[in-house]
C-alpha cells in the first residue's frame, strides 16, 4: 500500500499558484480576490473558514471574510451577496454551507453570480461538469482528480465506485470520472449488496462521513481508496480501532482524533490510498485557490 | 415477458395534455406554443421534426417550424433564435439536433432563453436535474421513467445499468435514477466486462444505436429491459435475425425495417421490455408536449 500524499500533492499545487499569482500582480497591478460568506457561529465551518483564509493570504490571494450574524436577514444576506457580485476586486464568492436552517441554502446560492461561483454549485456550473464543458470543477472533486493523475493513475475503463450522491462531493465525481471513461457506479443508503459493489471496485471514492466505514472485507487486494470523510472520534477505543498510531498519540494529547470512512484494515489491502488527514481535505483547499485565480483570469482578459 | 407498451401509456399522456389545452385556452384564451428550428434537410430530421408537428396540432399546442437552409449563416441562426425568446407566443423553443457541422453546437444552445428550453439540454436545466431541483426533465429520460412508473416498476434499490453516456439520454436517465435511488451504472465503449455488469442489473436501458447489440446471454433471467436505440436495418438477415415479425413482414413491403439496441432473444428473458417500434420513441414525443404545456404554464402565471 501507497500513500497518496494530498500535503506534498496539495503543497505543488499551492507553490504554483502562488508564482501565478505574483506574475498576475506584476502583469496587471491586481491580485485575485477570494470572498467567503459564513453565516452563524457553526464551529466546524469557523475552522474550514479559516484555514481558507490563510492559505489564500499565503499565496497572496486578497482573502476577506464576511461573517454575518445567524440572525441576519434573508434580504440583508442577499443583498450582501449582490453587493460582492457588482465589487470587481472580488473574483470568487464561497457560501460556506452549512447555511442555518432558517435559510432556502438554493435560494441563497442562486444569487450568486454564475462567473464568481468558485465553488461550482450552481445549476449552470454542474451541469457543465455533467457536459463536459466545464472550465473549473468542485474543489473536493478537483482535487481527487489531481491526485489520482499526479500519481499517474489511469481512469480510463476502471470500476468505480462512489460512495455517497452529495452534490458537493458524489455526483460532480461520477460525472467527471464518467468524462474520463471510467465505468462509474454511485452507491448510497439504499443500494442493495453494497458489499458485492465495493468488491468489484478497482477504486472506491468514499463520501459519507461515517468513520471505518469500509473495512478490509469489503474491498479486493489491490484496490485504490480515495477517501473524503473527515470524522471526528472522541471515544478512545474507537480511536483505537480506527486510526492511525500518529491520531492515536494526538488523541492521547487533545482528547479527539480525526478519521475517514475508510477503516486502516482496508487500507491494508489497497495499492494506493489517500489518508486522513493529510489526504483529499488538504488537496480542496488548494483547489479553492486554483480555481479563484483561474476567475480572476476569466473576469481580466 | 410483458410488454411495457409505450403507444399505450404515451396515448394516456397525449388525451391529458389535450385536456388541459383545451382548459388553458378556455381560461386564458391562449395556447401553448412549439417552435421547432430545424437547420439544412437531414432526412431522419425531417421525420421527427413532421411527427412532433403533427402531435401538437393534435393536442391543440400552436406548432411552428422554422425551416432553415442548410447555407443559414451563424449570425442568422441566433437572430432566429433570439427572435423566438422574445415572442411571447412561443412558450417552447426545440432546436432540432445534430446541426450541421459547420455549427457550434453548444454556441448555438446557448443563445436559448432557459425558460423555453423544452428540451432540457442547456447547462443550467442539466444541473437542475443532477440537484434534483427539475420541474421538467429532457423528454426521452422523462419518456423512460413515466413508463416504468406507470406499469408501478420499483426503481429504489434496484440495480440500473445505463448504457450510453449521451447528454441526451444516458446522463440525464442516470441522474434521475440514481435521484429516486437506484444504483446506477453507466456503462460505455471503455467498459471493461460488460457483460459482467449487464449480469448483474435488474433493470437495463440500452441507448448506444448498435442494433440488436445485448443479446440473451448478457442478461439475468427477470430482467427489465428498456431500448431507447432507434435503428434502421435494410439487410432481409438482419432483420430475420433481430426482428419481430410484425417488423419482417413491415420490411417485405417497405424494404427496411426498424430494431433498437436489444436483440429479441434477450426479451425474451426479460419480465418486462419496451419494444422498438412502439416504447420509448412514442413516450418522447408525449413527454415533449407534455413539457411544452409546463413551459406555458409557468410563463403565464
Amino acid at each position: 500500500m501507497e500513500i497518496l500524499d494530498g500535503k506534498l500533492v496539495a503543497k505543488n499545487i499551492i507553490e504554483e499558484v502562488k508564482t501565478e499569482v505574483a506574475n498576475l500582480k506584476e502583469k496587471t497591478g491586481k491580485v485575485p480576490g477570494l470572498t467567503v460568506v459564513i453565516v452563524g457561529e457553526d464551529p466546524a465551518s469557523q475552522v474550514y473558514v479559516s484555514s481558507k483564509d490563510k492559505l489564500a493570504n499565503k499565496v497572496g490571494i486578497k482573502s476577506n471574510l464576511e461573517i454575518l450574524s445567524e440572525n441576519v436577514s434573508e434580504a440583508k444576506l442577499i443583498e450582501k451577496i449582490e453587493e460582492l457580485n457588482r465589487d470587481t476586486d472580488v473574483n470568487g464568492i464561497l457560501v460556506q454551507l452549512p447555511l442555518p436552517a432558517k435559510f432556502d441554502t438554493w435560494k441563497i446560492l442562486s444569487k450568486l453570480s454564475p462567473e464568481k461561483d468558485v465553488d461550482c454549485f450552481l445549476p449552470e456550473s454542474v451541469g457543465n461538469i455533467i457536459l463536459n464543458r466545464a472550465k473549473i470543477f468542485p474543489c473536493t472533486p478537483s482535487g481527487i482528480v489531481k491526485i489520482l493523475d499526479n500519481y499517474k493513475i489511469d481512469i480510463q475503463g476502471k470500476n468505480v465506485i462512489v460512495l455517497g450522491r452529495s452534490f458537493i462531493v458524489g455526483k460532480p465525481i461520477a460525472a467527471m470520472l464518467t468524462n474520463r471513461s471510467a465505468t462509474v457506479t454511485i452507491c448510497h443508503s439504499k443500494t442493495k449488496d453494497l458489499k458485492g459493489h465495493l468488491k468489484n471496485a478497482d477504486i472506491i471514492i468514499a463520501a459519507i462521513g461515517i468513520p471505518g466505514f469500509i473495512i478490509d472485507d469489503m474491498v479486493k487486494d489491490g484496490v485504490i481508496l480515495v477517501d473524503v470523510g473527515i470524522n471526528r472520534l472522541d471515544k478512545k477505543e474507537e480511536v483505537l480501532d480506527m486510526c492511525s498510531e500518529k491520531q492515536i498519540k494526538l488523541f492521547d494529547k487533545k482528547g479527539y482524533a480525526i478519521t475517514g470512512d475508510i477503516h486502516k484494515t482496508a487500507f491494508k489491502k489497497s495499492s494506493f490510498y489517500t489518508p486522513v488527514p493529510g489526504g483529499i481535505g488538504k488537496m480542496t483547499v488548494a483547489v479553492l485557490m486554483e480555481n479563484t485565480v483561474h476567475l480572476f483570469k476569466e473576469q481580466n482578459r
